[in-house]
């Protein structure tokens, strides 16, 4: 017999069907039992009757939740009063006949039954291969993965052509301190903060390039935002200026955000968030304007402040949604030196530099610039923040050959994903975060079985 | 003025224009002077006439291959019998008004203008940031991504989500020794083989899944098809058994070479390559009896042999087109303790395990298996290879909570463009590739300039 999806046992009434899938819950009452079955498609209530099968029944008390089982019965319409009008299959229910455990499950450590799981982030984590099947958790990635849809199909619409970049470089990407080093057959080499240098040495080649990449930052911190490996989703346009970057950025942004909040109502619901507020136009200020409305509001001197902190984002956001009713800001035009070197500085004022922020719920989502696309240019930049251009020969050799004006943005997926939930922690957003503290089981678990390598 | 993409041209005869790209070629005649501009959609001809401006003609002689330049002139319709069908555009010229460079390119090495490149690998990885601008290499890449893409779009009928797996481990993925070791922190990671590992663990959770990642193999070897990072296309799929599985990989391969195949017909007559023979159905064997059929075609006892060499691939590569017009075959049952410890032994004939391998062209492309889903088998085949179950905890915890009979396989990206377009060697199907002597740049040059870290 083969299987049917539950989803589709909505259109198999009075059908026999075979189903396979996993417990979520067991409901005994006296010689009746109810079982909430999932599979990829949906979750369907499965009702064994002693009446029916007493065999089928006497099985149905040795099965217990995760356990991954096969059901056969009849799909019956469920009566008008008993519709569940909070599942997809919630006018049907399915009689059983006979049912198997195909894989048993152990005891599970806590509840996952109920709507929320309702545990500490530590021990969320130290459970991750089982707290991911929580329908609430599974719900942050298919979001994600919508997410990530909505920034291919946008990229495409763009022009641009999908390139996979290395991870393994021979220097630091932006010259920084918090690299991770590869040891690299006889040789150090290191993990990409970023895809880049790459996507910028692509524009000669494709003009615009998308990249959804791997990207490693050894900050060794732990804060509620930050991983040490991330998944970015980066876009670079050639032949483009300020302006036209700016509008790109926006366009990116709002869109991918929107749609996959369109795309997925019921999770936003489950996690009790609205879609965003995008504005016909998204407010900009430049990096010191913010400053100064931020100052305002709060009384803040921040005059001497090189850049946004975390509080400054979340009060210009609050801003943007009074005065804007947007969800989104844009800050342009942050301190040339404290930007990487392949940032363009403003030609009207070199202290300051074509470079941007989308900022969104309090949060900087996507950070870029315009760049620097002249050798010269680019190797004095270089040298004034102590980088050796002579680690970077590749990179620079696509400059020898006529890379015209450009730019790009990206976007961190577990940001994005967190930001739109409103969720409190970006480690929520990552199947198997990494951080100082943890590679899937806490560094101090696995460490401690062996003597330091 | 807005710019036009060269692509559309041909819609605009008798209007002004203004385009954007790179020159491809120039060719003087006289007081014309003939360039070829190209940008992300098309090449176009655009002519110089001293007649039409004078300004424009002296502008031109300083124009050279690979400048990024901006061109304004009125699109003409070509005489009948100067129409090039090879082009896109071949039914319209530009005839010039104005025109600038944007970034002016230096000298190149070497001729660019040709059809083909005619460069030795290593000189062409060694200018590989201008060489990715050969319309020839351009195209791997397009073909590549198109791979991609119908690799997507197949797995998403399947039902799979797309998800995102760490590369940074806390062991070696399948217990092997070729890893390259990570300074994390404090501590050493490794970064991942494959995203095995972790699409096997989220069975439980999205039944069916697929993922795009990076995997790193520190092999100490330089052969035509390895490479130290590679993007794999990974499935992974739930509630399936051997043969469903078989079915599966054997649709899913065909699939995406045959689309990417039909996609880009101008792509593979570029590279002078025919579309893959797909039969109705792709000949399946036994490892053992391929090792049959390779030692009556070729007189050569591999009775002792464990597993197929290249040269063994080949062959039976040759029979399966020459007796089932295939370019595909199937080998399974491979030697069980060949293959890594999830690998399902075959409960027939334990010896075997229900493993296979699609070949394409006379080369593996995809490997996968049936997985052991059951815990106390999974520790015992790990203990049987000297793996410590210790270290796989996370891995292992997944396996505690019901995971049903499942399997998968993996596609390595540069391979199957390599062996789809026939190219010489999987770094022409590789942006960057990296290999024991190069990251980007040979090693041994990055590293003479400063003494070894």
């Amino acid at each position: 017999m083969e299987r049917t999806l539950i989803l589709d046992t909505v259109k198999k009434a009075g059908e026999e069907v075979l189903i396979k899938g996993w417990v979520r819950t067991r409901r005994d009452h006296g010689k009746l039992i109810f079982l909430d079955i999932y599979d990829r498609s949906a979750v369907l209530q499965v009702v064994v009757n002693a009446k029916v099968s007493e065999e089928a029944y006497k099985n149905a008390l040795s099965f217990s939740p995760q356990d991954a089982v096969e059901v056969k019965g009849e799909v019956k319409k469920r009566p008008e009063n008993t519709i569940n009008k909070d599942l997809k299959t919630g006018e049907v229910e399915l009689e059983v006949k006979e049912l198997t455990i195909l894989a048993k499950s152990e005891t599970l450590p806590f509840d996952m039954g109920g709507k929320d799981l309702n545990l500490e982030l530590p021990t969320l984590l130290d459970h991750r291969s089982l707290t991911l099947r929580h329908p609430k958790v599974i719900s942050i990635f298919k979001l994600q993965e919508s997410i990530v849809d909505n920034f291919r199909k946008i990229a495409k619409e763009f022009g641009c052509t999908e390139i996979f970049t290395p991870t393994i470089t021979a220097s630091a990407t932006e010259g920084g301190a918090d690299v991770f080093a590869v040891d690299y057959y006889d040789k150090k080499t290191y993990l990409a903060q970023s895809p880049q240098l790459y996507k910028q040495m692509m524009v000669g080649v494709f003009e615009r390039v998308y990249t959804i990449a791997h990207a490693y930052r050894a900050e060794p911190s732990v804060t509620t935002r930050h991983l040490s490996e991330i998944v970015q989703l980066d876009m670079e346009i050639g032949f483009a200026g300020f302006e036209e970057l700016l509008d790109d950025l926006e366009l990116v942004g709002t869109t991918i955000l929107k749609k996959a909040a369109e795309e997925n109502k019921e999770i936003l619901s489950i996690f009790g968030v609205e879609p965003p507020l995008v504005p016909n136009k998204v407010p900009r200020l430049k990096f010191r304007d913010a400053q100064k409305i931020i100052t305002e509001r709060t009384g803040r001197d921040l005059s001497k402040e090189p850049d946004l902190n975390p509080e400054d984002e979340k009060e210009i956001c609050a801003w943007a949604k009074e005065v804007h009713k947007s969800d989104f800001v844009t800050i342009t035009h942050f301190p040339t030196k404290k930007k990487p070197f392949y940032t363009m500085p403003d030609p009207n004022d070199p202290e300051y530099s074509l470079s941007y922020d989308l900022l969104f719920n309090g949060e900087e989502i996507s950070s870029g610039s315009q760049r620097i696309n002249e050798l010269n240019m680019l190797t004095e930049s270089m040298e004034k923040r102590g980088i050796d251009p002579k680690k970077f020969g590749m990179y620079l050799q696509a400059f020898k050959y006529g890379i015209p004006t450009e730019g790009g943005f990206s976007f961190g997926l577990e940001r994005l994903t967190m930001k739109l939930l409103k969720l409190k922690n970006v480690r929520e957003a990552s199947l198997y975060p990494r951080d100082m503290e943890r590679v899937d089981e806490r560094l101090s678990l696995i460490y401690k079985k062996e003597p330091k390598q």
